[in-house]
């Protein structure tokens, strides 16, 4: 049997920024105490994303590891640099056809956004969006689905036939906070459940599917010099899943005007949900806040079959690999 | 006349630490809008503490810039490294006997602990117990004393005649808050209004101060290599300047299980204050929280006479140098 025909594993990636602490804190937990997280029967792999990055407590070293996993960049072989390296090597030993497969991948990150626990979805893949949809059936979590922006790609999960980011916040970099970590705890459980449900089949989803649709992003205004010339407007900060109306404050201005929202081209006369607002990582980004339309997706009947289909895939703990 | 005895300024840095944004983005604003910020007459310099760290968004480069001005360190000529440097490079350019002397230093600092707006003060200096006394008075903040801690020296207000750190958090390291901006300048406007009027004098100040005088710290449970065993317990986070109780719950383990405070060695049978819970940066110096004794002083008529004669020899606005 080669060995994308073996039965595959869950992988769990925290750390892929490397100053994001409490996935690797729950991380270590879970090593240390296996019946410390409800796997569902599931045979996990639980990885550090960016362990040198994690050594210094730093995001990343020369280039963001979630942004390394574009194919362009990965098969350039006139690029290296740690990061990209690292993704690399993830792949070569966790991916759909490493050396130890995995088939679904949970990526855990936190932000200093007032997030709440959420997950990020890439684009519109049938089994991310059936497991998604049973996460937020189990949860009610929030969904921000992110796709068409080409200044942001090379996600980590995009990688595997099925992954989903789960995000917590808000958080400061460098600190683990125990409530924190047991949402994220719970973020994991809940994708474990639906994972085993398809297993074990046929799997239920709820009717619909509530998803913050990625429109594009806003950038602080900047001075000629590209210095800021503004912050965030503080009614704005920790308003993140909260809708935005043309002419609410956004920003500050350095004389202490409130600049108010203008709906950017495209997006006059629609109501849009910020998210990721004042995220530490994003300044370099040029990324104030994104924002998203709230839009509520029938759940098709395409997507559980192809979380099915993937899961019968898995291996079950105990189960011979 | 020589260096000393000209009228010298207030110095007030931002951004010491190179990942604390606030107190540099207020720096930017009050250059370019000198009347955005009430000096109350006094003529200031405005100085960012350590641009190298702060262009890349990093606490220091080598040594942490606010532990760099112990006179040992500062006259070690077998050290250097950019921070030490720096450190130096502040004493020649605004010390108390520098090219454009200051007498008065106010230090601007955030954290990710939910200090609110504190000062900080180091030591029993008379004019710096003044200075905290009037500032207290007018805005009633709470005091963190540090004193008698022989792992944490060589803070940078030391090596001025008089100075505070104004402290305000929570907020992530990296991330630009208005609400925390509009506290720090506050804080750095009381301050002002406090020495004007010292040189004007005589400087009335509250019969009492209150301050939380640093005991000791605690670190997070550890391995025998090292480890965290433990995070901080979720009853404690963002508890700082709340009174802490015997068996009161302090860190979590990684089984879950509550482990409760137990006073160290000398600090049994009093109630304790917690300040610094959970700092970002503090972990890598091995502390989870710090220990305060909450006490009321009667203001010394020596200290507001010490700050006086300080004053006395500040510029004001306008006033040839």
């Amino acid at each position: 049997m080669g060995p994308n025909s073996n039965p595959a594993k869950v992988l769990v990636v925290a750390g892929t920024h490397g100053n994001e602490r409490n996935g690797p804190w729950l991380l270590e937990h879970w090593r240390s105490r296996p019946g410390a997280l409800q796997s569902h029967g599931l045979e996990l792999e639980l990885v550090l994303g960016n362990p040198a990055a994690h050594s210094q407590n730093r995001r990343y070293l020369e280039r963001d590891l979630n942004r390394c996993f574009a194919p362009s960049l990965l098969a350039d072989a006139s690029l290296d640099g740690a990061d990209l390296q690292r993704a690399r090597e993830l792949l070569l030993s966790h991916g759909p056809a490493g050396e130890a497969p995995c088939l679904v991948v949970l990526d855990l990150h936190s932000t200093t956004s007032a997030m709440g626990n959420a997950l990020v979805v890439y684009g519109r893949r049938p089994a991310d969006l059936a497991l998604a949809a049973g996460v937020q059936g189990l949860l009610g979590l929030p969904i921000y689905l992110h796709e068409a922006d080409h200044a942001q790609t090379g996600f980590l999960v995009e990688s595997w036939p099925c992954g989903l980011v789960i995000e917590v916040g808000p958080v400061p970099q460098g600190v683990i906070q125990a409530q924190i970590c047991r949402q994220t705890q719970l973020g994991v459980e809940a994708a474990l459940e639906v994972l085993a449900a398809a297993q074990r089949g046929p799997l239920r989803l709820p009717a619909e599917l509530v998803v913050h649709r990625h429109l594009g992003s806003l950038d602080l205004p900047r001075r000629p010099d590209g210095s800021p010339a503004a912050c965030l407007h503080p009614a704005l900060q920790h308003r993140d899943w909260h809708p935005l109306q043309p002419g609410d404050p956004v920003f500050l201005d350095s004389h202490g005007a409130t600049l108010g929202f203008v709906p950017p081209r495209g997006l006059e006369g629609q109501p849009v949900w910020p998210v990721f607002v004042n995220e530490a990582a994003y300044g370099e980004k040029g990324i104030a806040l994104s924002l998203t339309s709230r839009e509520c997706w029938p759940v098709s009947s395409e997507w559980p079959l192809a979380l099915e289909a993937l899961s019968n895939r898995l291996a079950q703990r105990g189960a011979p690999l």
